[in-house]
């Protein structure tokens, strides 16, 4: 079966709720909104013309593109690299895909054109792709489900070719990816329907799947994702060094306490439960993954909006262990966390999932890209002694096509609509056009976001609807990072008007507060977010973060570097939470509000010298504290200039 | 070649100085000593009662043994486990030999029999041994030096068979092992001669090259080990995925700043070094180890004496990276410390090394091994939440029979000897016969030791030698756990008498007091070692531990455990560090000294529920404060209870 009988075009959102009945938020096209300013616009820009350029030259000079080419007999040396490498091209595919829907790119339709030839080539007869298999290893196909991600790296070709023909209209990548899923509904199964039992050691294939149904209107592969979903927890994978819960097989999803192993596979298995609660509303799924949500945010992740505490397996690791020098936190861990928000706010229209979002957006992911779009982090600590450096590539290069897909589909997550309402999720300089109510509404934001809280938003249509506005949970007086507690008097110190005149700015419970009007072209809606500095301390338990704390200012969260605090060592900075203020610096980091602040430098007594334990109260000596002047830059900056040690969560000196 | 020209049989010592020119105190041989009382005497009992026989029992079940008929034809299963399996059997031997040192045990000497005879019959023509490559992987030998352990293997197999030959007099697995070693000899070293440029990624044939050149007097295998040593630290090994530091092979040993990456290879490299030294007396080599101890125990060492920071790569971390419930500190890497510390003693005649030696038997190894002698920890968190569990055996189960080998091993380190003078190293009940200054000494110790610092010390024998008794670190007023600053007044509290008359208990510079006197039987000598209550804070870099005190009384380490504080969350326990006393508890663990303290239970505030991050001095509110009883366990008794939570670092509420 091919795709010649797709009935209706796609539009290009990034994932599709427009027929999705358990969905109270439907996400708008990518190409529907167009990010300015200094701070997306230009690195919306940066993406196409620095990230997706160098990402495809390291394709070709890796060898990745030539794996493909050897299964067709056009390259002859060995497969190279590891064996789901294939997945890089299909990430590199879907971003490519996001961007050229916006317009013709000649350059980059050409290499979208070039991968797509080398991936319809290197496909088997029956559907099959994987090119680490397809030359010298056709007897190992399928043997190894636990270790060899055969169904996620498949994962990503669907999600490339669903991202593809929803930019493009051409159904050449998503023939390829249709007969891919149906090789596998044909394979995979239950045991009563002839079909083999098995599922795939790293999630992914399962939110693929769906959103390949989505796109074709082909239940069969809500059916696989479903069953996948629910042969999981059964100890299918047995074995491997970290045991079954590195692959979520330990305990049923219905019966999961915690999000635990793997941070990546267990963030994309509940991208994928989440996707089928929203498609099926099966019941119990939705209150499973609030509580996995809830205990996640509570107990396991780390400021940045990072999970994974562990090296070892790549874990998230237990309660409130959030080690900060050897944090994991994987960029595709964050950028696994928003994608399973997006689908949260879905399922729930709570705007916490986009407080998520958008911390993890700043603060999460955006560090693992260099500001000049080349360099990558794969794993992001929160303090660092100055050797943990951005590479431009990775033997294991799943974060940097990662990163460019998502900030290549950005623009799909700033607004979603319902029947009456147009929601503004994320805040940042743009223009837009959306469909909401039947009209077509262009909405602008004019503002210096993430910088400053002031949005001008103007609309350009004659139409009544609901604008429902989000309160950030960080522009809240008293509440924590992810907590719902002291919403009701969050507008407290927000204002906003429209042309002029104040109107309330308390949100609701959903964290919105809605303007009901029938808006005239040239209508302003003036949004004011107060960006204090916030000084944030954590959970007694986390020991490493005792008697330490961290700053923020909106949306983003700050640290100090050895570049901005000259011969000072880090760890005799105390900094005084009640003397930090905000300072605009054009010339820093390409412009960035910095923060500046008093502190004093506590030397470590000088009889510690060659000693490591000593008997309490010795050395308690007079130690030397003179004041210092703190100047702390954002955490997603840092390691932009020479390299020295860093630290987000610093010492502090009680008033 | 074989053993009949062995020229002398040695004694049964562990390491054999006796012709060692650069060795300033020889070992006594294991046979010398006899450990007695409830703590040592019963432990060693355990070893032959319980650990040696469950484990030979594991040995046949696991297939270890198996394993070996399968070469020769006798077990047609598959190889099964490890590939470095092999090892488990030739540490058990070196265990069991030292326990037939001392007299018959034929059910012991039957199984050593037929170990041995598995191991003869394994073995092929040329002299090679390793059941993992001897049936169905023969062209895969020595192809994967960097992985696959195949001399770290021979290594433990040569320890075995000079093991077996001191305390035997058998030549059997002795001839097994030159056969094996001299094929290392013809295969390996410098090119120039033919030879292949390689070596193991697991150290260990180092330190059993030297060692069987001393037992054989046969110098080329100290070439062989010097030729390995100084092959290291140039790329030979070029990748894996923790790179070259894991192996050492990062930078040449004598450029190397501290010790890093895998901590039991590292540990076991530095073992082979100290004894390349002590045969050749090479310049640089004891600077340089001297400078990587310095900087390993004021750097990246457990309180508890263990090494190794990271479960990733089981490394030994950076600089004060020192987490305690993710604490990997190896049990293996505890006994590779230690057989260190023997031999930089050995090198520098300086008691620090025996301060760590005792330490790391007590807190580092001990807690590896369940008091019934048949449970085992490979990993040894410093905290845990009762999920941590000791076994009877691993899939990689190199600690169960090292831990075995080193206290079957024990009685040849309690003293030691030159020219001139006895050295009492280690202070436990025991009563023995060294021969110093040409004449045969008995000496006993009457000692409640660890649990007392009262040590009633006699003498049978009339002969003139120096007694030279070590001022253990730990009862030095002011000194740190390895510093050897205060040494000075270090006798401040230590009194000593010669039948009943007081003399001068300040130790000379190497932490050792002499008592120079023509010795008549019946000579006693009293040492008592002031055993107050210890409190110790750590350098301020350590995250971990700031805010946080840990107990420690003679040279045990201590913990509290829930077992002891039902019902209270062990972090909000904040003991009072004035407030700690020590008291004997016969029911409690099969006799220990307990420690007994006030403290306050300081409830987290309630807030706290459901958050991770808050606001800076929100919760600030009243939080309960209740007093409670401390009570603490030795460190090495924790989970033999029920399974509990557990902390050595607690909390402590300033005075």
């Amino acid at each position: 079966m091919t795709m010649n009988d797709t009935r209706t075009l796609r539009q290009p959102v990034v994932v599709d709720f427009a027929s999705t009945t358990y969905a109270r938020i439907k996400p708008v096209p990518v190409t529907a909104v167009e990010l300015q300013g200094d701070f997306w616009g230009k690195r919306f820009e940066t993406v196409r013309k620095a990230t997706l350029p160098s990402q495809w030259d390291l394709l070709e000079s890796t060898n990745r593109l030539n794996n493909f080419r050897r299964v067709f007999g056009e390259y002859d040396g060995p497969f190279e690299g590891l064996f789901f490498n294939d997945s890089d091209l299909y990430k590199w595919l879907e971003a490519a895909s996001w961007l050229v829907a916006r317009g013709p790119d000649a350059e980059l339709e050409k290499r979208i054109e070039e991968g797509i030839e080398l991936i319809e080539r290197a496909q088997e007869e029956d559907g099959y792709i994987d090119t680490y298999f397809s030359v010298d290893r056709r007897d190992e196909k399928w043997e190894n489900l636990r270790d060899l991600h055969e169904m996620y790296v498949g994962g990503h070709l669907i999600q490339a070719a669903v991202a593809h023909h929803r930019a493009t209209g051409k159904t050449r990548l998503l023939n390829i990816a249709v007969r891919f899923a149906d090789m596998l509904c044909k394979r995979f199964g239950p045991a009563s329907d002839g079909k083999v039992e098995a599922i795939d050691g790293h999630e992914e294939i399962e939110m693929a799947l769906i959103e390949l149904a989505r796109e074709t209107g082909h239940t069969r592969y809500i059916e696989l994702a479903r069953f996948f979903i629910k042969a999981r927890g059964h100890g299918l994978l047995k074995g491997g060094r970290f045991g079954d819960a590195y692959f979520q097989d330990d305990v049923p999803f219905d019966q999961m306490e915690a999000l635990a192993g793997h941070a990546v596979r267990a963030l994309y298995m509940a991208c994928g439960i989440t996707d089928l609660y929203l498609e099926t509303g099966e019941e119990g799924l939705l209150p499973r993954l609030e509580t996995l949500w809830d205990r996640l945010t509570a107990n396991r992740m780390y400021i940045t909006g990072g999970v994974g505490a562990r090296h070892d397996g790549e874990a998230i690791g237990a309660d409130y262990e959030l080690p900060n020098s050897q944090a994991y936190t994987e960029t595709c861990a964050a950028i696994g966390s928003m994608m399973w928000c997006h689908r949260m706010l879905a399922a729930t229209g709570d705007a916490r999932y986009v407080d998520l979002f958008e911390w993890t957006l700043y603060n999460g992911m955006l560090p693992g890209w260099s500001l000049d779009g080349r360099g990558y982090y794969y794993v992001n600590p929160l303090e660092n002694d100055g050797s943990h450096r951005r590479q431009d590539w990775y033997y294991c290069a799943c974060c940097p096509p990662n990163v460019a897909r998502t900030i290549a589909s950005l623009p799909g997550y700033v607004y979603g609509t319902d029947a009456a309402s147009l929601y503004v999720h994320l805040y940042l300089d743009s223009d837009a056009k959306v469909d909401v109510a039947g009209k077509t509404v262009a909405i602008s934001q004019r503002t210096q976001y993430p910088w400053d809280g002031a949005i001008d938003i103007s609309i350009d249509a004659d139409a009544t609807f609901g604008l429902k506005l989000r309160i950030p949970g960080w522009s809240r007086e008293h509440a924590a990072l992810t907590s719902r507690e002291g919403q009701a008097e969050a507008g407290s110190r927000v204002t906003l008007s429209v042309n002029g005149a104040a109107v309330d700015a308390t949100p609701d419970a959903n964290g919105y507060v809605t303007i009901e009007r029938a808006w005239k072209s040239g209508d302003r809606v003036r949004l004011d977010l107060p960006m204090s500095v916030r000084v944030w301390q954590t959970h007694p338990k986390v020991a490493d973060n005792r008697g330490r704390v961290a700053l923020s200012r909106g949306p983003v969260l700050y640290c100090i570097e050895q570049a901005d605090m000259k011969g000072i060592d880090l760890d005799e900075v105390y900094v005084d939470p009640a003397r930090v203020a905000a300072n605009w610096e054009p010339a820093l980091l390409n412009g960035v509000v910095a923060l500046k602040g008093a502190a004093e430098r506590r030397a470590i007594d000088s009889a510690w010298e060659g000693e490591l334990y000593r008997p309490f109260g010795n050395p308690r000596g007079d130690v030397s504290a003179t004041p210092i002047d703190l100047l702390a830059i954002p955490y997603f900056a840092w390691h932009n200039r020479e390299s020295g040690p860093m630290k987000v969560w610093m010492n502090y000196r009680e008033a």
